[in-house]
C-alpha cells in the first residue's frame, strides 16, 4: 500500500514511525501546510513532501491518513472520496455533528474504504478485556467503568478550539463504550467542574467530569475523565458482571518494585499516549491495511466516529442544561 | 459502662463480641422481641436477658445499643433520651427523614450521649486513607469514588420493607463521603438499574445504581453500589487530586500467591461485612466508650445519620423523577 | 485450663494477651524472677503473682507456659514433667543440643502434654500455604526458599549469649522448613557474613546468612536471614513445584496505595513479629488447649524443637568449618 | 555498519529482526551450514545468502555476528579477528575455559571490537535496577538474589552437548551477578538435583540448582534455577541492601486482572525469552553498534564471557566434589 500522509504534527510522527515499521506499507508522501515540518518528516523518513492536490491526483497513491488539523478533516475526507483513495482518518472527523454525519454519507456513497483512528481499540490489553467479555469470563456485563485522566491539560490556546472535553477528551471513551457494551445507548447525563484551571472556565469549558450512561437492556456505564493525574496517563476499565469483574489496570515501564522505609514502591502509570498506546498506534495502522486488503470493515468506522461525536454532544448539552439526554 | 444490647440478632451478635472483647464495657443486659435469641446470646455472653422497660429504668445501666429493627428505633432513642442513658444505634435511625429529625432533635433536647454505628467511620483503612487526604498528601481532593457491592442480594421479604437501596446499601456510602469530603453536597443525580433479581424490581426497587454528586466547591463524587459481587464484598474507595491519587483497596484474609499455568493468583476479596469490617466494629464500639467518657463528640453522630438520610431520599427521588436534585 | 505463665518479659506479655481472650484458658498465675514484672502483668490480666515452687506444687493448675529465658527452659521442662503439668514452652529448649535431647526424652517417659511454641507454624498464610501443598495445587515440591529478616538487630548484650544467629534466628526457618518440606534432611551448608554491625562480627557471628539443604528425595531448599531490613520484618516463603508456584508475601496493616510522581506505594511490611504474628500466637496457645484437651500430638513437639535445633547446629559446623554436613 | 549474520537458527532469526528493525545496521549477508535455513532467513528479510569464507574476506563486511552452534564460536572469532572485522558473539565463546581464554587474547590482541551477546544486560528492567543499586536507593548491597527458571527442559539431544546447566543456563545469571555485584567473587558452592526428568541426571546432569557465592566483601549472592516452570519464563532478581531492596518481577503481556469466585488473577509470566527479553535483544545490538561506532567499550565484552564461564566450570567442580570453590 502506498500511503500518503497529510499532517506531519506530533500525531503525524507517530503514524510515521507506524508506517516505516510496516512491512506492507510505503510512505509514499508527506503533506503539511508547514513545508518545514513536512521536509523534517520526509528527510527522517525517507520520503518525499508533495501537495496535497498532487497527492489527491496521483493514482499511485492507494491511501492517505488524514492527521493534520481537525477542521480540515471533512474537506479531505471528502477528496478522498472522490479521489478513490482509501482513508485512515484521525478522530474526531469534525466538531460538528451534522457536517460529520454528511462527510459519512459522502464516504459511504463513494465506497472507499475508511477508518477511524480510535486507537485504543487496538490496544492488546483491551483487545483482552473484550475478549475476555465476549467468552463470557464474568457472565453478563452490568457495569462498565472508565477512569481517564491526561497528565496535563492542553494549551489554553488548543482549549478554545478543541470542542469542549466531551469531544476532545471524552470521545474516545463514548468510543469504547459502544465498542464494549456493543448495545445501543438509552439515557445520558453529564456533570462537570473546573477544577484544574480556572483558564479552561474561562472558555466555558469544564477539566474535570463524570458522565453516566445506561444502555437499552439496563446496563450502567460511567465515564470520569481529568485533564490533569500529576503522577501520568491514567487510563483505566472495569467491566463488573453477574460471575466476575475485568481490570486493565495502568501500564508501567517495567516491573520493578523498591521497597524502602516508606513502602513498598512501583513505577508510576507510562506518561501519555505515545508511550502508552504505541502498540496501539502499530496495530491500528496494520487494521487499517489488512481491511483494506481483505475488503473488511476496519475495527473502527466513520459512523463510529458520528456516534461518538453523538454521545459528546449529547454530553455537552445535558451539562449545559442540567437534564437527561434520552436517545430514541 | 454497664450496656445493654437491645436486639439479638446478626449484628446484635457482632455488637457483644465487641462488647465482651472491651476491657472497659460488661454486657449487663441483653433484650430481644424474640425471648430465645436474647436467651443464647446473653448464656454464650455470661450475661442476663431482661425486658426493655426494666433496663431503661435500672439505674444501673450507663448506656444502650440499639441493634433491633429499624422500625424500633425511635422509640428507643426517645426513651433512651428520656431515661439518660447513653446510646449507640445502628443505622439507619429509620426510614422516614422527618421522623428521624425528630429523634435528633429529642436526643439534641435530652443532652444524652449518642453515637450512630456508621461501621466504616471506624474501618482502619479507611482511617488511614481520611488521614492521607488531611494531612495534604494528594493536595487538593477533586473526584471521590466509591465501588460498594454485596456478595449478594438480601431476602426477598427483607427487600420489601428495606426502604430501597439507596436507604438500605447506599446510605453507607453516603456516610463515607459525607465524612471524606468534609463539604456540603450541592448537587446529586441517580440513575439505576434492575440486572441481578427481577423480584427486585417487583418491589419497586433496583439492584444495581450509581450516584453523581457535587460538592459546593465543584468537587465530584461518584458512587457504585450492586446487590451482588460473586466474588465477595466489593468495597473500594479512590480519592483523586491535583497531587495525587489514594487508593482503598480489597482485604484478602492473605497474601498467599498461586501460579500456575493460569496465571497469578490472589484471594478473592473479604466474603462480606462480618470479615470485612471485624476491626471496624471493635472500633466503632471503643469510640462510642471514649467519647462518652470524655464527654466529646463521637465520631459519627445521630445528626449524620439524618444528613445520610437525606442525600439516600434525594437519589430515591432523582431515580425516581429522573433529574438533579439540587441542594440549598 | 488453669495455666500459670512463666516469665513476664516481652514474649510472656504477648502470651498473657492470648491467654486473657481464650475462652477456656485461664490465667491462673504469673511467675517472674523480677517480682516487679509479674506485679505488672498479673495486675493487667487481673490473676496473681506466685513463686514457682508453689506453682508446680499446686495441684489446681493444670499447664504452665515457659516464657522465662532460655538457660531456665530445661529446668522447668524437667520440673513440670515431674510434676505432670501440661506444658508449653518458648523456643530454643535451650542452646545445647544433648541436653534438649536428654530434656525431650524426660518429657517422653513422664508423658506430659508438651508443645514447643513455635508460632509461624500457626500463622493462617503459612496454614494456607502448607495445605496448598498438600492437597497438590503445585505438583510435586521442588524448591522451597524461606527470606527472614529481622527489622533491627538485637542488642548487643544479647547477641552474646544468643547462641549465634542459626541457634537464635534461623531455628524458625529450620522448623518451617521441617514442617513444609514432611521428610528428612540429607545435606546442609551454610555461608556467612557480617555486614550489618561490626558488633556481632565480634562475638564471633554472622548477621546476614544463607543455608542451603537438600531432602533425601532431592528437594532443594535455601534460607536467607538478615539480622537488619530498614523496611520492617521480611518474612517471605517460596514453593516452587513441578505444577506451579506458592508465594507467601509480606504482609501489610492495611491496602491503602497511594499514587503520585514517584510512583505506586503500597504499605511497608508490618514491623516485626508481635504485629505480624499476632494471630499466629493466638493459634499456638489454641493449639495447644485442644491437643491437650483432646489427647492428640500438638502441631509443634519437643522433639520438632530438638531436629530444630540439630539443624541450627549444622549450620554453626558448616560455617566455621567451610564444608557440607551429610546428615545419616 | 553492513553485517553479515553467521547461523539462521533459533536465536539467528532473533537478531535478523533486530537486524532489520534498527535503521543504521544493514543486514549484508547470511551464512548457515545449512543452505535452506539461510536462504528463508535472506529471503525474509531481503538479504542475500553467502559463504562465510566469502564474508570474512569481503571488505565491504564492517560486522559479524555470530550466533551459530557453540562449537564454531571460537574459529569464527579468531577468523573475526584475522580479518578485522568487528563481531558479536552469541553466549557461550566455547564450553571449554582454557580456549575461551586463549580466544579472548586473540582478539585483545587483534584489537577488533567485540561484544558478547549477554541479553540480560540490555533489559530495561535490570537496566533500571542496575541503576537504582549504583545511585544508592538500597544504600549498601548485602544480598543479591537471582531466580531462573526456563518453562521447558531443552530436548535430550541437545542437552547432551550443552555443557550442563551451569555452562548452558546459569552462566546468564553468573554474568549477571558479576554486572550487579560490580566486586570479585571470592567463594561458590554449588548444589543441584534432577528432580524434572531422569533423562537429565542419565547425561550427568543436574535439572534443579542452588549456587552461593561470596563476595570479597562479603556479600552474599545466591541464584536458584530450574529447567521447567510451567507457567512459564521465571526471571526474577532480588537486591537487599542496608537501606531497602528491588525486586525485578516477572513481566505478563498485559495488566489485565480477572477477579472471580476463585480469587484474583493477574496475567502468567511471559512465556520464554523471546517474549521476555524482545527488547533486550534491540538493545544489545544498538548497543553493540553504538560502541563500535564511539569506539567505547561495549557493555559486555568476551572477558566477561570468559569470567562467566570460569564461575560455571567452578560451580560444575563444587557440585561434583561436593566442596566451597574459592576464588584467588
Amino acid at each position: 500500500m502506498r500511503l500518503a500522509l497529510i499532517g506531519a504534527g506530533r500525531i503525524g510522527k507517530v503514524h510515521a514511525d507506524s508506517i516505516c515499521a510496516h512491512p506492507q506499507i510505503e510512505l509514499a508522501a508527506v503533506v503539511d501546510a508547514c513545508a518545514q515540518n513536512a521536509e523534517v518528516l520526509a528527510r527522517k523518513y525517507s520520503s518525499v513532501v508533495r501537495r496535497v492536490d498532487d497527492v489527491f491526483a496521483d493514482a499511485e497513491i492507494d491511501a492517505v491518513l488524514i492527521a493534520s488539523s481537525t477542521s480540515t478533516h471533512i474537506d479531505y475526507l471528502e477528496r478522498a472520496a472522490a479521489a478513490g483513495k482509501a482513508v485512515l482518518c484521525e478522530k474526531p472527523i469534525a466538531l460538528d455533528l451534522a457536517a460529520s454525519e454528511r462527510s459519512a454519507q459522502t464516504i459511504a456513497d463513494s465506497g472507499v474504504h475508511c477508518a477511524l483512528a480510535f486507537n485504543r481499540r487496538h490496544d492488546p490489553q483491551y483487545g483482552a478485556l473484550k475478549q475476555a467479555l465476549a467468552s463470557g469470563r464474568i457472565g453478563n456485563l452490568e457495569v462498565l467503568s472508565f477512569t481517564s485522566r491526561d497528565p496535563a491539560p492542553p494549551p489554553a490556546d488548543y482549549l478554545a478550539g478543541s470542542g469542549g472535553i466531551f469531544r476532545d477528551m471524552m470521545i474516545h471513551d463514548f468510543d469504547m463504550a459502544r465498542w464494549l457494551l456493543d448495545e445501543p445507548i438509552a439515557t445520558l447525563h453529564a456533570t462537570g467542574s473546573c477544577l484544574v484551571d480556572p483558564a479552561i472556565a474561562e472558555v466555558g469549558d469544564v477539566d474535570t467530569a463524570v458522565v453516566v450512561m445506561t444502555t437499552v437492556s439496563g446496563r450502567l456505564c460511567t465515564i470520569s475523565v481529568s485533564r490533569r493525574a500529576c503522577f501520568g496517563y491514567d487510563q483505566r476499565i472495569e467491566a463488573f458482571g453477574s460471575g466476575g469483574m475485568l481490570q486493565a489496570e495502568n501500564e508501567t515501564d517495567t516491573r520493578l518494585k523498591i521497597i524502602g522505609t516508606q513502602g513498598q514502591l512501583e513505577e508510576p502509570p507510562k506518561w501519555f499516549f505515545l508511550e502508552r498506546y504505541a502498540e496501539a498506534y502499530r496495530g491500528e495502522l496494520d487494521d487499517f491495511y489488512r481491511s483494506w486488503k481483505e475488503g473488511r470493515v476496519p475495527r473502527a468506522t466513520i459512523d463510529d466516529g458520528v456516534e461518538a461525536l453523538r454521545l459528546a454532544d449529547a454530553a455537552q448539552r445535558s451539562l449545559e442544561e442540567e437534564c437527561v439526554i434520552r436517545f430514541a
